[in-house]
């Protein structure tokens, strides 16, 4: 099941429901999309439906509890940074205001001057410590703030600096996590292209890891680290500008995109 | 007006109202305290009053959306570890999970060997990005893992490693929170004993740094960062063992006291 929430042609009230081809049907028991995740209950949605093309998509999970970030999980983006793959996962928070839509926009605070893009894969949790499902997502990273504040909270974690979706598939339609084709495009130009069997930590390792210390709770997220190709790793470096557009797409769970302000 | 959540005897469901000398009065009016931060109400509580002594005080907010931190944020800290003062704030955040009632307990994660307390006033966020009070605060850390994890979220964020309280005292009412005698006991062992006018980046200068990146909302917390004397600076180093009670105190904003379970 593809998870959503959306708003409606013409509403500012956000409606969950279930993406089905080029349409999306709104579920009619009250349930939101965390509600789902908690009870696993995959109900189909038999209300109104859109077109895709017509609603506005919303962060699927629109108010997630946590946002976990992960720090240089595949090899070849270690190695473009000069860093060594870590020993155990970089574990970060980031605010929940860094969540966003799939559509973004991103918008830069005026104290960052040097604006990157990452596509990643989503872990998004279900009840009990359990995988609910994945989605996409862009860890938007300040480069100038990540160099000079050794905690990433304010260079990663900015309002709006996770815009992730399009929806969530759940984990019992989703491929293999750990063998998916992820493609970051910039203005239409490829900028990451790996299979997520590049990663360092897997997902098992990963919940089990930030699980030592926390718990996950349904809509939890955990953005699961960047492959190589991001634009500071570029020579000569090149960073997001106003009106950049961003496109993310990992195989079988859609593609996000998003400008920037 | 002092805000407080808690338990009445014998009940499990939180209730919220104002603290006046040994008695905690409930509010009648539906509002918790969160809803008190937000809009500055300080109509006074009429509710049932109960002895200070017969309640389980719990965190005054609950469920606090973020709780950011600030790192080596006091100069005789940053001396005794052999760090400079920072050039601009340490900003982290911590899960949400890691918020705990004053009392405690902490419990230590298997995976943790060593514990160590912080004493931290903490500043509580109102609307529109006004400071609504101020409290007192344990910023739990895991030295091990904060040594070989270079991003502190499972040092310092794990579940319940933020005990704080015992209320929050609402800014109008507050003393001067750059001139508060911070004192923390070990086992009734005075260990931390400094005045906040040590701090580096003082209450406004913190808010204003994180409003650079992050919308503060009410409730939203931001330990301010820990003063000299904690048990891994100490001669030989001393880190907490299971049935330690720590108390800390602030000047004018009341103590909190919980165990290591």
């Amino acid at each position: 099941m593809k998870l959503a929430t959306f708003l409606p042609p013409g509403e500012d009230h956000p409606v969950s429901g279930e993406v089905r081809g080029d349409a999306v049907v709104a579920f009619t028991d009250g349930s939101t999309v965390r509600d789902r995740l908690a009870t696993g209950d995959r109900t189909p949605a038999d209300g109104p439906a859109h077109a895709l093309a017509d609603v506005r998509l919303l962060a699927p999970v629109p108010d997630p509890r946590v946002l976990f970030g992960i720090g240089l999980n595949y090899r070849a983006h270690a190695e473009e940074q000069g860093l060594d793959v870590p020993e155990f996962p970089i574990v970060f928070t980031m605010a929940p205001s860094a969540s966003a839509p799939p559509g973004g926009p991103i918008v830069c605070p005026p104290v960052v001057r040097r604006l990157d893009y990452e596509g990643e894969l989503v872990v998004v949790m279900g009840a009990g410590g359990e995988v609910a499902g994945y989605a996409v997502g862009d860890d938007v990273s300040a480069r100038d703030l990540q160099r000079r504040e050794k905690q990433w909270t304010r260079a990663k974690g900015a309002d709006g600096f996770c815009p992730w979706g399009p929806w969530i598939t759940t984990a019992d339609e989703a491929p293999d996590p750990h063998d998916l084709q992820l493609r970051t495009w910039v203005n239409g130009e490829l900028r990451q292209d790996t299979r997520t069997s590049d990663l360092v930590f897997g997902v098992p390792e990963l919940v089990a890891f930030i699980r030592e210390t926390n718990t996950l709770e349904p809509g939890d997220l955990i953005f699961t680290g960047t492959p190589s190709g991001v634009g500071s790793a570029m020579d000569p470096r090149v960073f997001l500008e106003s009106g950049d557009v961003i496109r993310i797409e990992i195989e079988g769970l859609g593609a996000i995109e998003h400008p920037v302000a």
